[in-house]
């Protein structure tokens, strides 16, 4: 499956997108800009779908705590998730012209040609190793294999220069002083991990729960390419699922587990000849191939998404990350990718990224991110020490607010007080966050330590996180890809097939004569209270013509106002790739396409249920 | 009505929107940013029924033409606009501790206690006029104010500085270069202009119609206050209404004529006296209040609209802008004010921007922006210059491309040919732009010009624009507010009183024992299917404390599964203001909860089909 070709006609199809305007370059008229894109009407409709979708099988299935936080981020948030050391890319520049390029880029395609033309195994294995690894070596390395390979700036064939690490952020300032640096997210996650506390608090304080976002995110790429499938601005729809690190079973796992999917595990992508296999979750988990059910179960619901929106089984793998892929903290990772016509695409990440991030935060706040969870074992003794309290000093000191004080340190967990009696060893004071409250623990506070047996039936631990983390504009793109087809009749115009849900408009109403406006807007004004959307194609084109503007857009039903309609009150209904057609009543119409649109109902039910018009000339 | 006094426990009201996690401060364990705030579980679905409503009620119904366009916005589209030069407010700085202030604030501020102190009814005259202009001055005639009025910095009575235009778009650099700068919009609006002759052409070239993007919009604020009323980041719904402006009837106006708002037109608002009147906006247009049908049909929808969301009519007025607080190219501009308990609040503004935008967006692109219109009057007949064209020597120099300059020159409109001539009359050539090829037309290519009569059917002309702007934060905001009340029985706890399809859940579900598991895992598979979002409380606390929970977030709807539920398979149902309950079958709750939700029936039909159940103590 991984050699699978796609084969398709990218041009046409491309000049059906743009001149429907599914998409066109942001700014085209002042010059555009690479890497920006404006969705126009079919492309906005069917991504509100793809995200009501998501909503729908994501959010209010799972009873996720749903947020909206905000994309400006002051600079500390993004230092301690790593993006302001890390997250950045090695660009070369062409000496001459000053012209700027990712050196991975260049030097993968400098391999590609190299690989075409090399017979000798062993050196082929070095070219191929290089560019496998072309995205993980430093600059000195990737210096060297620039060098080595001779490459050179493309179009002016001038030298480079050396390698350079550029931050992908967009950078900005936040307020009028101009001292507050700031960038646009490069991702939405972190919104979700700086609120952990408060969605925990919002959910009783239990885990596991899955906290989910979606927004625009920001990517200041320097060459993008590719169209829609590497941008500079994009929407992301981000899962972050807190789970005890010591038990990610997953309650609804047997509802899934039989769901099969293509995947490509780690192991064999080191072999030459290994392709995708077919396998079920519930297998997959077993033989310890995916790690463990939450992982498994949102490769599961990924994959029943991604063929709810239109993306077909075939084109469709779960392809693990390799051991030097991933990051270092994390467990497991499997990338959704889509097979569209420039190669395998990374849509969805679902990865299991344990505690780094909270970790992360809590280190830079100071703030516990931390759950209390049971022992799975019951009940267990521990030793707690537990400090003698000089509680006249304390009272002194702290005037009011000294009992709080003295309640939190009767009261300690073990770990806590462990960390704190080692603290106050090494220190003359350390700071507590009681409520809202910081308080100064002075060593001369706690005159000793002493130990006790205490029955405990849980503890404090920072939760681990699994995140599927899905690329919209990528799903969009595949869709589009997948759902297009020429029929053999008509191989002047597109259809794009796709499925009615993610239809931007749901039906076409067509009247055969020009009069018929008041019949027109009777229907319109009932399709739009029930919330459907649609157009009215009057333009006195020949229906044909009307049909296939309509199926280039992927309308999924045709409604025609005829002759009979003014005499008996029905209309015809017709079905987009049948191209067939049954007669119904007007009153019919809404009901008929509500299930058909939710897919409650097929065709078929309609063609049994209907009288079948039979096709004109 | 203007004088309303709005009388609401702000501090209680806030405590429950923090507590239930509403919205929070960005960023706040890391100290937050003013003027940044994050949306939790329940404001976040709030928001996103408010957005659906917008859809459906705009969108789906009008028949709109939705874009999604980029925030990254490249400078030039912005000096088009006007934003790089004039989107500023005057900025003082305390002079000692640097903190900034805006100036108009500081004046009004400083005005107020002023008034209030005033007894001379020249002076206060003089107070009031200053307070009412305070954002239209100069820096030259602001500085005058402040020292006029004594103004100093707030806390510090240190002084201020010269006041100085700020520049409130975030400012950011495109690619790698730095050589590209741009701005994150401040408005969506620009996204929608610079895309028109797509639109135009997706909506088959004729007027009017309109186009609408939901999508984030940022502005730079000096120093925001009024928690969510004024944001750094928020979400904008724009409408852009493109429009011949010679006739701006609005074919559905009928349907709207009949509707009634709390009108307060410009003269009234100079007369101390008048506050706001009802009219209907059939003869607010009629009367010339409002300068047009189409105006008229867009104050008519937002009045449904906000009062479907849960806005208070009598807390809701169109107010109509000052003229010298219009833009001065506006034919006429009206706010839609919501009165909270910061005051009124401008929450959407429907402004006739005429042909302002598209005109300054060809100006700086020399690409008409334009549409063909239909003379009313049928065909006219009018002199076209014609030219005579040395097709010789057009033929050498342009080779294969000739026939396609020679047949646009032969097929001039009027206006078109007369601008040519005037052009070339001055300069050697003029560039022309013919589908996607740019032409230099040189004088040389024309030896003469004919004038000749010609039938023609209309013209091109560039359309006026109407334009609804709706700042969603602050309708959520509002909304929220609107719906808060405290019952008489229960004064520790609110209760939002939200319409169904505005809440942020839908149903909480309350098992009565522990153990009814299995049963209610079957309701919220039913209820999750059919895309009606739900909560379990199953926290062992009272029932009553429970109910009083979910009225906190404003579920409207809660079932109790209790003893009887586990026999015979009902369930009890209970409405929020009311408290009243009644039961029915377990399998009668999806379709009653749908049609509750859609608003297609109200709780007293609930009431008179099932038996009601007696409240327990």
């Amino acid at each position: 499956m991984t050699d699978a070709v796609f084969k398709f006609n990218r041009e046409a199809f491309k000049k059906l997108l743009t001149q429907r305007f599914f998409f066109c370059p942001s700014f085209e008229l002042y010059g555009g800009i690479a890497g920006l894109y404006d969705l126009g009407p079919p492309g906005t409709a069917i991504k509100a779908n793809i995200l009501a979708l998501w909503r729908q099988h994501f959010i209010i299935t799972e009873n996720m705590l749903e947020i909206d936080a905000t994309s400006v981020t002051p600079e500390p948030v993004l230092v301690s998730s790593g993006h302001v050391a890390r997250f950045t890319d090695l660009m070369v520049k062409d000496t001459v012209t000053g012209a700027c390029f990712r050196a991975d880029h260049l030097l993968e395609e400098n391999l590609e040609r190299l690989i075409a033309a090399e017979k000798d195994e062993k050196k082929l294995f070095e070219l191929k190793d290089a560019k496998a690894r072309a995205d993980t070596f430093t600059d000195a390395e990737m210096n060297e294999k620039l060098t080595l390979y001779k490459v050179v700036a493309p179009d002016t064939n001038n030298p480079l220069s050396f390698p350079k690490p550029f931050n992908l952020m967009f950078k900005t300032s936040i307020g009028p002083t101009g001292d507050v640096p700031g960038y646009l997210r490069p991702e939405t996650a972190q919104g979700i991990f700086v609120n952990f506390k408060r969605l925990l608090e919002f959910n009783g304080g239990k885990l596991p729960f899955a906290s989910a976002q979606i927004g625009q995110a920001y990517r200041n790429e320097i060459a993008p390419r590719s169209g829609l499938l590497r941008v500079r601005e994009f929407t992301l729809a981000e899962v972050e699922h807190f789970v005890n690190p010591d038990d990610k079973a997953h309650p609804k796992f047997e509802s899934i587990a039989n769901i099969t999917i293509n995947a490509f595990p780690r192991d064999d992508q080191l072999s030459k000849e290994k392709q995708s296999i077919r396998i079920t979750v519930g297998d997959a988990v077993k033989q310890g191939m995916i790690n463990n059910e939450t992982l498994g179960y949102f490769i599961a619901r990924t994959h029943l998404f991604l063929v709810a929106c239109g993306i077909k089984e075939d084109k469709l793998m779960f392809r693990q990350h390799l051991s030097d892929e991933m990051a270092h903290y994390a467990a497991d990772c499997w990338d959704a990718e889509i097979l569209n016509s420039y190669g395998w695409t990374e849509c969805v990440g679902i990865a299991d990224r344990s505690a780094y991030d909270l970790t992360a935060h809590s280190g830079a706040t100071k703030i516990p991110f931390t759950a209390f969870v049971d022992f799975k074992d019951g009940t267990r003794s521990v030793e707690v020490a537990t400090p003698k309290l000089e509680k006249g000093k304390m009272g002194k000191l702290l005037g009011k607010k000294g009992p709080i004080l003295i309640k939190y340190l009767e009261d300690l967990d073990a770990d806590v007080a462990a960390k704190l009696e080692s603290d106050l060893s090494q220190h003359e004071s350390v700071t507590v966050t009681v409520g809202t409250d910081d308080f100064e623990v002075k060593r001369e506070f706690i005159s000793g330590w002493t130990k006790k047996k205490k029955n405990v039936t849980g503890a404090h631990i920072t939760p681990g996180v699994i995140e599927p983390s899905f690329g919209i504009g990528r799903i969009l793109y595949s869709v589009l890809e997948h759902a297009y087809y020429v029929r053999e009749s008509d191989e002047q115009r597109g259809v794009l097939s796709l499925p009615a849900a993610i239809s931007p408009v749901k039906v076409v109403i067509l009247p055969l004569q020009s009069k018929q406006g008041p019949f027109v807007s009777k229907y319109t004004e009932n399709l739009a209270i029930n919330g459907i959307s649609f157009r009215v194609d009057d333009s006195g084109a020949g229906i044909g013509k009307r049909y296939s503007r309509s199926d280039e857009i992927g309308i999924p039903f045709g409604v025609t106002v005829d002759f009979q309609s003014m005499e008996d009150g029905t209309v015809t209904l017709r079905e987009r790739d049948s191209t067939n057609q049954v007669r119904l009543k007007a009153e019919e119409l809404v009901p008929t396409l509500q299930q058909l649109i939710n897919h409650r109902i097929h065709w078929k039910d309609v063609e049994a249920k209907f009288p079948k018009v039979e096709a004109q000339a």
